[in-house]
Order: C-alpha cells, then structure tokens, then sequence
C-alpha cells in the first residue's frame, strides 16, 4: 500500500537561450522544468514535470505546491480506485479551477504532478509506462478517462469498442517495434537562431544519420523562410519529408498567403500556422492548405493546445490532418488517454509534440502506447526528436537510423539524474550563481 | 513626465466561502485580488487587480512580479507613444508566453498591470477611465488595440469607422447616463448555496428595490434548478428578466437537454452553458435554445472566456447573443477595446461579466465607454451587479434603482483601501491570523 508521503518540487533551468537552440518565431527560452518528486513510503519515488521556457518557471512550481495537498498523504490504491474523481480534485479544484480554468500554468502543473502519479504507478508495477497502459483491462482504462465535456465527440462505448478492438493483433505490433523502433523526425536542423551554413549542414548530417523526415521553424520573414526552405529540400531531396512550424506567428489570411508560397518546397504539414486557440482559423487554413497542394499538406498542432476541449473541436470542425499532443501542456496522462481515443474516432494520426526538456523522453510511452492499442497503425505516426538535454535524464531516450528505441525501464523515463538537479537548480545551483 | 518607479504587489483575500457568497456549480471560493500599485515620481499611484478565488492568488501574485519588470522604470509617456508595442511585451514575452499563450494565469496577471497603468492614466489626466477612452482622438484608440490574430474578424479600418461613427450623439448619450445611470441586473438572489426561503426573500427585496433583471445559478440538480427558477419567477412576475447560469458544468447535450425543462421559466439568457473553451459547442446550444424558445433565449458567456481570439470565434461561430467581457480576466483594457469592437462589428450587446472583487467598479467603465463611443445602444445592455466587498474601495459603485450611477472620480475606480489592504493580506494580515 503505497503512500505519497510528500511531493518536492525542483525550479530546474538549463541555460540554453545563449545558443540560439530552441529559437522559432515567437519563443526563445532557457528550456526549464518544474520537476516534482513523489516521496513514498516505499523505495520508490514518483518522477513528473512541466516543461516551460525559462523565466516564469517559479509559477507552475507555485501551482504545484498550490495543488500538491490533493496527492500528499494518500495512496496509489486510492488513487487508482477512483482515477477520475482524483483527476478532478485537481482539475476542478473549486478555488484553483478560476486560475484556467484546465489550461496555462495551472493545467501545466497538475500535468506534473499526474504524470508523476503515473511514473510511480509503472514503477511498482515493475514495466514501462506504454506497457502498463497497453496490458490494462479496458474497462480499468476507460475509468481513467473524464468524459466531462467531450461526450459530444467521444463516449465511453466509443472509447471501449476502440480498446477493445486494439487487443487484436498486439503481439505483432509489439514485435515490429522491439525490431524496427518507432518513426520519428527531427527538429533539430532548422531553428531560426541558426545561421543558413549550420542549417544546411545540420540538414546534411540528419539525412546521413538515417532521418527521412526533418522539421523547420518558418513565420520569420517570408524570404527568407523561402530561401531556407529551398536548401534544406536541396540537402535531403524530394522524397524525404519537410515539415514546417510557424509557432502560432501568423494571422489567418497570412498563413495562407504564407503557404502559397512555401507550398513550392512540398511541406508534408504546416504546424502552428496561427493562434493555438484559433480552431475555426486553423480549419480554413487546413482547407486553403488542402487546396494550395492538392491534398498533399496538411496542419498540425496541439503543442499549445490548451486541453481535450480545444483538441475536441479541432477534430470536430475538420482543422487538422496531425494531432500533436503533448505531455505536460495537458493534466497530464489521463487527458492524453482522452485526447489519443478521440483522435482515433476521428481518424486522425497522433505526432506527439516533444523537444524542451525531456518531452522526448515521454511521449515515446505515449506514442507506443498509442501504436500498440488505440491507433493501430503506423501510417503517418512520427515522434519528434530533439537532440537536446536528453544526458540530464536517469532512462534517456535511445535512437538508432530515424527511430526511438523501445523504452525498457520501469516507469515513465522522467527521473532526472540528481546532479543535474542540483547543477540547475535556479536560482542557487551552481550553473545559475 | 510620470515615471513608474516599482511595481507593488498584495495577496488581498476576503473569507467570503463560509457564508456561500459566490457559490455555484463549480466555484466555492475566498473571492481575492492580486492587487498591484505602481509606485510612481509623481503623487498619483496606479492600481490595478485580476481577481482569483482564493487559493491560488500567490500564483497570480508571483506572474505579476515575473512581468513587472516591463513596466517598472518606464514612463507613461513611453508607452502611450507605442501601446501595442508596450502590450506585446507582456503578452508576447518570448519566455513567458509559453506559461499561456495569453490564457489562464499569465493573462490575468497581464491584465492586473495593464489595468493599473491604464488607472495611472485616467489619474494622471485627471478624469475618469471611461470620460478618458469616450474623448480620444480615433486614431489613438485604434493604436491602442493589437488586431494579430484577430485580422481576419476585424481590420483597423473596421475599427475606426466604429469609433468616428461612435462621435456622433455621444453628448447626448452622455447627458442620458448623468440622469439615468446605466441599466444593470443582480446575481446576488440565486447562489446555489443559498437555501430556498434566502432565496425567495433576496428576489423579493431586489424587486422592491427596482431591479429589474436577475440571475440566478442553475447547473446542481435539475429538479432543484427548476423548483428554485419557479420560485423566483414567481416572485419577480412574468415581465421582468431571469436569466440563468450553469457556470461551465453541462456538457454540450446535457445543456440541450436542461434547458428543454427550463425554457418554461421564459429565461433571458443561458449563461456559460459548457466549457468555457467550447466554442462549436456554445454555437449548438444557442441554436437549440433559440429553437426551444422561439428565439427569446440566448446563450452568454465571456467571464472565462481566455482572450481575443475565443471572443472572436464566439461572434464568428454566432454562439453567443450576449457577450461578458470581464476587466481582469483577459489582458486588461487594450484587450477588451479589441473585443468591444468586435461585439460592435458583429452586433452582439455587450453585458459586462462582474461580482468577485472589485469587478463592478471596473467594468462600469467600459459599459459607459462602450454605450459612448462603440455600441451606441442600450438595447439589450446590462452591467452585472453584485453586491459584496464595495466598501473595500475608495471609489465604490453607486447604484439606483437597479441601475449604476455614472463614476466621476479620477482613474479606473481601482483603488483598494489601505485598511482593507492591511485587514485582509494573506496569510499576515489580521483577517487570516
């Protein structure tokens, strides 16, 4: 009977604004956590975090000390025996819900603090987070999941009859990607800090290296998203997949205008094309896309997406073609669980948003999970890597020829070695003095 | 030439959850202010607040110092020269952003200090905030509106002829509100925390009183929504206003279906009848309300609702009949000038969303700057009214016979008493002790 005994939260800031990684159209941080340790009663002790871009990092560590008396002193049994009701006491908390209500700082921390819930769970239980979730009952799956608010897109049986139906044909799947390892691209090539030298070279070494997919940051100046666009394609040529994110810069009518020059250099999706809570904007530009490519672009987004509400609509109203979820933006593993079922009624391929500080080491559960139960299939299915700060992780995420490995370690991959901690912690670690 | 010399910030919060003041399906709160002063070389000080509902105010507290630093040390004259620049700055701060975008906390925090320079403001000029933004030139109210991401709704040009437009009989406009005050309705009848006979007797005094229109909260279980909305109703006559509000807690069905069994108590309007998020949600529910009532229902929503681009799909979408900007909860006045505009543009009366702290003595100036120079009606137009916590500043609402007496006092009606300050700061201040 395990017991949370308390949660420690770390203000963790690795300093990487200097260096221009991370750099796009509307962001340029010091790549942070807000790291939160369950104590327990036993060895085990639950890892989560939020990711966050530097400077503010010291608000959703105050929204997690400000939500943390929902999960100190209670039990993993009783966790578990009313997953919704607990995932309720945080996020409709009756004083704390006014501060979203369910998204920014105050979602982003009971993210945190539910994914650290799950870290420990998958630790008792001794298998990776993508396993545990793979091998649960339906039923005990379905229970985790709050259909408030998303019943008009999603019900219970739904969400059942697609579990269920993912029980078919799993061994296989599990096998191919114990072979072969999941697809994913990479967005380490193109920030728009960089210069065009390190961007074509970066381009050059990513091909080589096996990656057929690569991700640039557009929504600068329009030329020069042209010109950089142009030799990236040159490096990795025609076939290889060029994604493209503009980080929410855009209006919507320039975003298609935008788009109808870019569509020359056969962007396999346009990502962020404007504001992140803008669904009817995002469905024109998806149509305008759709249109300028003759099918062949298309728009994604999710990295900012505040909650299932917003992700609910997008599929609703036909604005993305890639539903990128994130792991910490949202409450954490029970939204996603809500978020993955919905994408799958609806058809629509799950690219999990990563990079920042160990996001890559998540979602790859995530992702897996997804693969080996809810969406079944591969086709369109990539995993964003990022090729940053993965040294500061106890479990990192393991990568061969343009594929994450399958994660083998108990739990969800978010222990941070404590050296680490300790190095950047702000303001008093040693990397910040 | 003011200069703001550092940025104050108080944890003021009132012990108003005990007496089930504010009550409903899914707040119960301390309702509380981060209250912010900025200190300046002159003897004006402005102040400026967000409201929270108790816990989590530090939250907000700590987001207010993360942005101070963009004000602090900088003159009024600075930032009037550039206010879209000034705005960005808080809004698009390359590190912060990423902690909403503009949502949530961050936003709130924004709007505390924009609201307190815009306060500085009316002080410096020595009129009151609405007689401030009611006799400024066009061209300086459109600058002082940033219309990313809203471009495709409403255009700088749109936003003009509104306001050259909004010249014409304003005197007379002005000289109607001198003698009339500006219409308004109470919630302070309905808290679902208040008993039945508490009820009836607060309906029945506010009618004595003169009001005219009342809300009351709707969303706990249906029979009790309907046996309480017949006892108002009974009370109030066939001929006055009820109007209801659910506060988020239906999802988009259960609000279809709820409000077939309370169409009969003829209300006005339907306030956020689902998740303040759900945009093509809301758009069902006003159809359907509108079908069940024959039009004379409508939905309204706005108090949560997370910024300019929510608003702005809440008008494309037509989901709402009523639109409740709230003073505090989006990025302060720049950001509901944008979203007085496009109500304007759209044809949807604005009702300001107040209660809480301190909202009722902010908002009355936008409904009177709104009724000067933008909407030019009053058709359809109320400011909400609740009756707590005025005593706590220096410039409280005065109200007569169900309406506002116009404010005449300098600023933005935002200055908190120093007592109350002391009184109830938490957790030092003698209240919390």
């Amino acid at each position: 009977m395990t017991r949370i005994e308390s949660v420690d939260v770390h203000d963790v800031r690795f300093p990487t604004a200097a260096a221009g990684d991370g750099s796009d159209a509307i962001n340029r941080g010091d790549y942070s956590a807000t790291y939160v340790e369950l104590r327990t009663d036993t060895t085990h002790t639950g890892a989560g975090f939020t990711f966050t871009n530097g400077r503010g990092n010291e608000i959703t560590c105050a929204a997690v000390r400000a939500l943390a008396h929902h999960v100190t002193g209670r039990t993993l049994a009783e966790l578990n025996a009313d997953p919704v009701g607990f995932h309720r006491s945080l996020t409709a908390d009756p004083q704390l819900r006014w501060l979203g209500p369910e998204k920014g700082v105050i979602a982003m921390a009971t993210g945190a603090l539910v994914n650290a819930v799950w870290d420990l769970r998958a630790k008792e239980a001794g298998v990776p987070l993508w396993r545990l979730l793979a091998e649960m009952p339906t039923a005990e799956l379905v229970a985790c999941v709050d259909f408030h608010h998303i019943g008009d897109a999603l019900t219970p049986a739904e969400a059942t009859e697609i579990l269920d139906k993912g029980q078919a044909g799993m061994a296989e799947r599990l096998a191919e990607l114990a072979r072969d390892g999941f697809p994913s691209y990479t967005t380490s090539v193109g920030w728009l800090g960089y210069p065009d030298d390190k961007v074509r070279g970066l381009a050059r070494a990513a091909y080589a290296q096996g990656w057929r997919a690569m991700k640039m940051k557009v929504g600068g100046d329009l030329d020069d998203d042209v010109r950089r666009a142009t030799l990236i394609r040159a490096e990795i040529g025609p076939d290889a997949l060029l994604m493209m994110d503009a980080n929410q810069v855009w209006d919507v009518e320039e975003a298609i205008t935008a788009m109808g020059r870019l569509a020359a250099l056969d962007p396999y999706w346009i990502e962020e094309p404007t504001h992140a809570d803008d669904v009817l904007g995002h469905a024109r530009i998806n149509r305008a896309v759709a249109g300028l490519t003759g099918g062949r672009c298309r728009v994604a987004t999710g990295e900012v997406a505040a909650n299932r509400v917003i992700f609910k609509q997008l599929l609703q109203a036909e604005a993305i073609g890639v539903m990128q979820v994130d792991a910490c933006r949202v409450a954490g593993v029970n939204e996603v669980l809500a978020e993955l079922l919905m994408a799958a009624k609806f058809g629509v391929p799950v690219c999990p948003h990563a990079g920042g500080v160990g996001l890559c080491e998540l979602v790859q559960h995530l992702a897996v999970f997804d693969y080996l139960r809810v969406g079944t299939s591969l086709d369109g299915r990539m995993v964003e890597y990022v090729d940053h700060l993965h040294e500061h992780f106890e479990d990192p995420v393991r990568t061969s020829g343009g594929r994450y490995l399958l994660p083998d370690r108990p739990g969800y991959s978010a222990t941070m070695r404590t050296a680490s901690i300790a190095e950047f912690s702000f303001p008093d670690g040693p990397a910040w003095r």
